[in-house]
């Protein structure tokens, strides 16, 4: 619970480095995935200890099924150069998709996978949301095994104190 | 303007805990409302000083008119186990949101309602935007009594002085 | 890298006041836009350092063609007093998006443009993401003038250090 705030006192003025960065979470589409990962990433090879919370669609994330099923939307970014009619009809998501895996290679940008083990490497850790499991009938089996705990809002709430905390 | 940040000095180091969640909840739908609602009242519970920030979208959660219609959309949640064609037909964002629902009773979670309730029990203010308001003809009247006051962005910044602030 | 934390001893008790926020902007949609660039020009106005991070979508709000495609989509936000079959047919979007710009500019609320001009005028800095501008083939000139630099996560994860940190 005690945060790993360093603080300084430097000419009367105290300089601290916020030492954890904290992400909730809870979107289950491609572009919203990528961001967590990567500022997560980023964090802990910068030295800072991390935590991400998975809740709501998040949980997709580290669900074996849901793995499979993060795709990227067209609906609902009408930045896309694309009617918004094309986005729904079947199979649009899928080839957005695609499109974008297509050019996110094309960068050398990781896979979703790669990403979770990179962080992992990096000492990332996952928290799947109690909550939600119950809410979406996901059991602990159904957890791909770089979960590190199953744990609810107050136990996250603890483990984030002190944190610079994002909710995505 | 003064945090209710407590310091305490221990082998060098500063320990430091946040005591106050502020959140500016931007979304209405019942997938973003809830994971709002649960964080504060959980942070409030545990003895937080917890303030809501309702704008945009978040808006309906306080007006009377909006609260019955805060639904799940199936659009832009490609992880639903559904083609987007379903979702954008007449009804269907009533039918996930009455699935959603029920699911949410089996596993005993409360009602939006319930959700507000408890949260004000606990000590959370819910507080307006007022530009909001202004841009989407809202009266001071359209609001649920439950409402503590409306402000603007300048008056939350303040209120959420040395908050963890989260964006929903 | 040193934050602009201010920390006076008071009664035992630290008073800590927080002079920087720092925003993830990574939406592209007019009712993620305003939140973004109200609550950024509202903190610097009140003497904060203020950094906007702009990535995926949110990059389109400084891409010279983007900003000119940023809409407020109707599909997915079901609180919008229409079916969500009338959000998907082509036009609808420019409607919804035309209707809400007449609604803003009936309450004088600024226009993008503006929002971008006055932003910069209190000493908001826009900082674009050199990895969503590689995946997304956008090159440095097709950005606006505004953006102060080109910046990979590292880089901003320093910049805001010590900030309130808002994913938008």
């Amino acid at each position: 619970m005690s945060s790993k705030v360093i603080g300084i006192q430097e000419e009367g003025k105290e300089i601290q480095r916020v030492e954890k960065l904290a992400i909730i979470l809870s979107k289950g589409t491609l572009d919203m995935v990528y961001p967590a990962f990567m500022l997560a990433t980023t964090a802990a090879a910068l030295g800072k200890e991390v935590h991400i919370f998975l809740t709501f669609w998040g949980l997709n994330v580290v669900s074996k099924k849901g793995i499979k099923k993060i795709k990227l939307s067209p609906v609902g970014n009408p930045a896309l150069p694309m009617p918004n009619i094309l986005g729904i009809l079947p199979g649009m998501t899928e080839l957005v998709t695609r499109m974008i895996k297509k050019k996110v290679e094309k960068v050398k940008l990781p896979s979703i996978e790669e990403l979770i083990k990179t962080a992992k490497e990096n000492g990332v850790k996952l928290h799947a949301c109690s909550t939600t499991m119950d809410v979406m009938g996901i059991k602990k089996e159904d957890l791909i095994p770089e979960v590190d705990d199953i744990v609810g809002a107050a136990t996250f709430l603890e483990l984030s104190e002190g944190a610079t905390t994002l909710f995505i």
